[in-house]
């Protein structure tokens, strides 16, 4: 009986990411733990621990039961990151340490036999500019926000930690996800969602920025794909470089939005307001807009070919009907 | 009156750094401090305090008088990070967040008027094979050491806590530092040094690496420059991305053995004893050999353009005849 352990377990993709494992025997008998300040209503049926991330304390309680498969999600956004500066680092990078040293402790006492998989949703926001046309898997990471820093700062003690053999991990430096079902966040890229999922249901949305805004998508289904991918991967062929840049589909807001006309008619393209936002304009400046990712290719994670396979994943999974 | 204070400025670098600033009156009047666990005999008359720079409170009574300029030096050497693990992350990575979280508080009490410069020596192992064959501005770091790991997100911290505009930090990937003059230290790199420093001194040394063995140089004297430049630079110039690769030289052992020769004489390199070394082979095998350094030279850093020169400094400054 396997034991999996979902930090950020009541979030979204955390959500997906445990119903996946469900439907799909990923790891074949488990049990599976989320970890969340709190859940959605509705819940899975599975054990759910509610608390503080930030807590020092709180890594040795939750990895006291040797979990072989610890997914670590928790993270507040990066708008939030970026006006709450304390708040980010306590949250987005400290916590990894909590984990990370407790996951060692478990390790030690277990005389070097407990090596957990250990895969952590890091994001292209590791990457700041300038950008070559496509960023390859040689690019440096050098952040221009603090969300970013955090998770670059975590995949650097996630990869030593797994070069000791204390554990085994892989960080996931994720597309921009979308369509997100459920409501705005406070995301800066929440727009790319909210331009395709509130027309969809019938309800108007603002766009922030150009049209001709380019940036990388993946879908939230692609999302708990990487990451359960990522539970079962051979991690030799990383050759320990344990951070990868993730597949995903480059296209500009006017494609999406073409897309949306595709799928749902002009009725659901004139629901979009442009209302540009000067913060968000300027934040979005600052995010690459494609990428080569032959490795992760290679390792055989695989995404959606095309904007309309995302919207239709968003159809198929989420739109309720 | 500008206060500066040296974190492990009881270091080698550290007390050139002092002789230099004093010497050549960098910073104009300065009153210079000095902060590490133990100084040398023979000390520069300077302000010494002595402590353990993994002491989380440290750093706040350190910085309670608002220095102008901070140096941060104080860390372990590379091997030394490699055989204690805990250690090494205590030393050379949590400090640095101390310390940032320190002048963040000394920035917020003085209303934002405290915007000190931060110059942190970083190091080129930040970054892990597979190499180009020079290793420009934009490659990535995915350090494959301990050492590498923790210089590494000290950057990310430094460069945003700098973005936020609290403090103003640059990070200097030094070069392997020689000819070091004293004694080996834990360092794996330790033997560059010692096979010309040794012979010089009429000491046998040992060569643990075969000599086709390529890496990248500068001497104790161009590193004071570097961060007496750095403390002076625009960091407006940076661009955001504070993190430099700094020039040096690269050559290989035979080529540092023969400009010994040319130096001393074959009686010189008669001392040298080729004696393998397992582990320092392995962790030599995986650093960098040739930087193209294009940024930094742009920013004015210089070093020197042979390893004959890099001698010649080692014998002015430091050879006691």
């Amino acid at each position: 009986m396997k034991k999996i352990l979902i930090l950020g377990g009541g979030g979204m993709i955390g959500q997906k990411l445990a119903q996946k494992i469900i439907r799909e025997n990923t790891f074949g008998a488990a049990e599976i733990t989320l970890f969340d300040r709190a859940f959605p209503v509705g819940d899975l049926g599975l054990k759910a621990i509610t608390g503080n991330i930030a807590d020092p304390t709180l890594a040795a309680k939750l990895v006291a039961n040797k979990p072989d498969y610890i997914f670590q999600l928790a993270s507040i956004v990066s708008g939030q990151a970026e006006q709450e500066f304390e708040l980010g680092w306590d949250v987005n990078m400290m916590p990894m340490w909590y984990l990370l040293n407790a996951l060692k402790d478990q390790h030690d006492v277990s005389g070097g036999s407990y090596v957990p998989r250990v895969v952590f949703t890091s994001s292209i926001a590791v990457f700041g500019g300038p950008y070559p046309d496509k960023i390859d898997d040689e690019f440096l990471s050098a952040p221009q926000t603090s969300y970013g820093a955090q998770k670059a700062a975590c995949e650097l003690m996630l990869t030593d930690f797994s070069r000791k053999g204390f554990m085994d991990g892989v960080s996931l430096r994720l597309p921009t996800i979308c369509v997100r079902p459920g409501k705005a966040n406070k995301a800066a890229s929440s727009f790319f969602s909210g331009i395709i999922r509130e027309p969809l249901n019938g309800i108007e949305a603002i766009l922030p920025v150009a049209d001709t805004v380019r940036h990388w998508h993946a879908s939230p289904r692609s999302a708990a794909g990487f990451l359960t991918h990522a539970g079962l991967l051979d991690t030799d062929k990383l050759d320990g470089r344990r951070a990868l840049n993730l597949p995903g589909y480059s296209c500009t807001v006017e494609e999406q939005i073409e897309a949306l006309r595709r799928a749902a008619g002009q009725e659901a393209v004139d629901l979009i307001k442009p209302v540009p936002d000067e913060a968000i304009i300027g934040m979005v400046k600052g995010w690459p807009r494609n990428f080569a990712p032959e490795r992760a290719i290679k390792l055989g994670f695989t995404s959606e070919a095309s904007f309309d396979e995302i919207i239709a994943a968003y159809i198929e999974d989420d739109l309720k009907r």
